[in-house]
């Protein structure tokens, strides 16, 4: 299936300089994707030339006057920037110019721009976060990563369709395991909503594990890892300052002096490999799922290979036709379970 | 200060195999302290004699003649058990024959225990437990790591005293700096009661840094961290599984092939060093902070090294007089700050 990205190429830390490259990159390991790169024509049109792909022929430059700038207030980002990169990006997706769009920007812009425009899918009330993490196993996708601070019972089962279907869609598993985060197994323990949660999951016909705790996202436990967005984010940024720390250190005692610096050297493939295997690049791209239509939010930080990622996320997600399946699962749910 | 501590040795995985000569090996290291081993009689005097310590001047046996299953039921070890090694080592810090306890016990059983033997401190309402945390500046205090699921911001409040009073006493900081977890650093950040616990801190005269992410745990941007027990807890688990996860990782490249295993060979000392400072054994011990007594936590599956650790943290807290300082600063505030 050929798929259209929008991508705003003003977002994120490095702008025009960083996802432009990256959509050309992408371009060229992929023949059946056409981009649409929204933001300040001048700009853009300068990294074309300078790559040489000024008359690519799957590339087209969308004009837009304005930049959401990574601190700004939602508010002012929303009402007061009506043709931003970003929101002129989310507007082709609405308007079925697009079938995704991709943005390394402000991601509370980006989520109230996606849900203002867009609106969300019948029967869901609150969009999330969703994002793949690495596995002792493979990987797992864990969601909501900061959209909702208080979420109901109800919003927590709504995240474990959204989950269980986009994998579905884009890993080929018929019934992925969705786990509930909570801090001990068994069915009693945690907050009144999370228990709630866990009896409305027990008889969703979803494939329920039941509780997971904080070691089981990283063990790999299950396909799905479902929480709140405050529990989410803080573990998500805890895991990401864990993993730098570590890191530092590793890099400190092989620093520390001319033996281990010959060390170093010895093992740098190993290192290498490790680097690679870890690399957060690799895992760029948290999807806005629940809206009507394809968001993929890319780091601010992203450089060129990590947005590419990013994108490569959004196309996988548009051809996985993952709206139409989440709508289905939840029309379904709601006849059948009751 | 010469301090006596009350030893479960009959709690965690391995018993009294690891905890008894984990605490000869603390009394070699420490001569102001004396040890009560608590527990079945014989099975201490039997690790006493393997060890050569039948009569060791600063050791003395109290029998108990049940013991708490690491998977028993909070009511069960609580109203069933009431002559459990863990039972009898709290009530000898309650009738001050001891001045600390340790325990690798079934932690919910021991804070219950703990709870209803020793009582809360005059204006705590709710203990937290309370861990170290290796940083990038050095290490961190946080809690709550689980004893409290739902928390309102007066009990988010009164665990940013205790924590700062703990930091102050043990570490010789005059005004440790305390972060509210948040999913950012904005003051509108969050849930309502983590915004509140905010306004609370601001207005309490501690040295109250602001809000911080999960990264900043591990950055060490504050000396306390203070969150909820479902966030401690699914946060410092994540934490155990990403450090899992990734020594996993780093173990299986270096093992991949003869070239990598020649490299291991070669980085084996820098290695040995970065494992040495990410040890988690010498992290062993969650204080459970709020009792009027002290009773620390070990890790269920401690070894010999890191039992001992947690011992010396019991020693510790019990020498920088905590209970007291707590108290002290709670009156102070509920006077000052209206």
């Amino acid at each position: 299936m050929h798929v259209t990205v929008a991508i705003d190429c003003m977002g994120g830390d490095h702008g025009p300089h960083v996802t432009v490259p990256a959509a050309l990159d992408y371009l060229r390991r992929e023949d059946e994707a056409t981009v649409v790169l929204v933001g300040l024509e001048d700009a853009i049109a300068g990294e074309l030339r300078k790559h040489n792909a000024a008359a690519h022929p799957r590339v087209s430059v969308r004009h837009a006057t304005e930049v959401v700038a990574m601190d700004e207030q939602i508010a002012s980002a929303l009402r007061g920037k009506k043709d931003s990169s970003m929101r002129v990006a989310v507007n082709l997706v609405k308007e079925a110019t697009a079938d995704a769009c991709v943005s390394a920007g402000n991601t509370g812009a980006l989520m109230a721009i996606s849900r203002f425009v867009l609106k969300t899918l019948t029967d869901i009330e609150r969009p999330a976060i969703c994002s793949v993490l690495p596995t002792l196993k493979g990987h797992t996708f864990m969601l909501d990563l900061g959209a909702n601070v208080d979420c109901t019972a109800e919003h927590l089962l709504q995240f474990a369709v959204m989950g269980s279907t986009l994998v579905s869609a884009v890993e080929n598993k018929e019934r992925p395991s969705v786990g509930l985060l909570n801090i001990g197994e068994e069915d009693i323990k945690g907050s009144e909503i999370v228990r709630h949660a866990g009896e409305l999951l027990r008889s969703s016909g979803l494939n329920f594990y039941g509780n997971v705790e904080g070691d089981d996202i990283y063990k790999g436990t299950t396909d799905v890892v479902v929480c709140d967005g405050f529990v989410g984010n803080v573990t998500l940024k805890a895991s990401e300052g864990l993993a730098r720390m570590l890191g530092t250190y590793l890099r400190e005692e092989f620093e520390r002096g001319l033996l281990t610096r010959a060390a170093a050297l010895v093992a740098r493939p190993v290192l290498t490999a490790f680097k690679r295997r870890v690399d957060p690049r690799s895992y760029n791209g948290a999807t806005l799922l629940g809206l009507r239509g394809i968001v993929v939010k890319s780091h601010g930080s992203a450089d060129r290979v990590s947005f590419r990622v990013a994108i490569a996320r959004a196309v996988e997600e548009a051809r996985g036709g993952i709206l139409n399946r989440i709508t289905e699962r939840m029309s379904f749910m709601q006849e059948h379970v009751a």
